[in-house]
């Protein structure tokens, strides 16, 4: 895709978060989205399909660009609790800044469509999470779990919180927050 | 409430939870509630002012509910891993039991209005385990956490394997929930 793609598709990706956080995944047609984007519905229809193929290529891209932020562009870190640390604090840093993406996220979880990607899509969104998961285990830092059941533990208790926080406007205080991330940690550790 | 009229409030409250699922909040409206309740319109408001005073009362019924279901009637419990595993698997079931309704309460955690209603009621329907946190806390069980966050360690982490269980219509296998439930308990105890 060309760079005027990109922010073309960008524009629309933005206005489909607004008017489905909004309106509810029924409630969303392409043309409101097109009409929030300021731009017509044929030219959205110029790179998707219909809505389904939206809100799946939407998903993905979110779930990459989330996927990203617990590493930033470092891949070869080394399994300690420090590094997991790190990565829980971008992630918590990336949902901070990125309520709207986050609230899309969350309310999309228990949906069949959002369901059928993630079965199909998982490997390659979630493969560095999940290879990080697989070192720290066959050293011996973390408990041998499931790696669904590691990411839940590692996320779900601090999610609820932030959900918490956006939805009543108050940020966690740094304290809550290390007290989240050292019970998470107990929780996985060995 | 006469019990002719609670039997008609839960018929009522069942077709809320069953619209609302289907076409979100902003999607559902009284009328469309009393079609699916079987009733006319002027006899839900008989018992709601709007559609936000029912959301919020329902909200409140299911979450007393939910709440009751923890002790199974037992408020005499002594704190001890036993009573939190025994409360904790009384909980897995409520959902596993009452899926539409844990998909309704999911669908609002992030909604302002909910987090009016929280903070308003918060002390009735969350009292048991409040108290029950407070008591583990006093004799050294648990960490001494706020109840917010010990009550997002012990059950966000199964929720969220919940919610998939549910969406895709399988349930955890024994092996996965003895997991969650010794990983949750080590990262509240002491």
């Amino acid at each position: 895709m060309r760079i005027k793609d990109d922010e073309k598709v960008n524009k629309i990706y933005r206005a489909a978060i607004k008017v489905v956080n909004r309106d509810g995944f029924e409630g969303s047609s392409m043309s409101k989205i097109a009409t929030e984007a300021g731009v017509s519905p044929a030219t959205i229809y110029l790179y998707f399909e219909n809505k389904d193929d939206m809100i799946k290529k939407l998903f993905i891209h979110l779930k990459s660009r989330m996927g990203n932020s617990y590493y930033k562009d470092n891949s070869e870190l080394t399994p300690s609790k420090g590094t997991y640390r790190t990565i829980w604090l971008n992630y918590y840093q990336f949902i901070l800044e990125n309520s709207e993406e986050f609230n899309f996220l969350e309310n999309f979880t228990n949906c069949p469509l959002i369901n059928r990607i993630e079965n199909d899509y998982k490997l390659d969104y979630c493969s560095t999470i999940e290879l990080f998961f697989e070192k720290s285990k066959s050293i011996g830092l973390i408990q041998n779990l499931s790696n669904d059941l590691l990411y839940s533990l590692l996320f779900s208790p601090v999610n609820y919180l932030l959900k918490k926080a956006i939805a009543t406007n108050k940020p966690l205080e740094t304290n809550e927050l290390i007290n989240v991330f050292e019970s998470s940690w107990r929780a996985i550790s060995k």
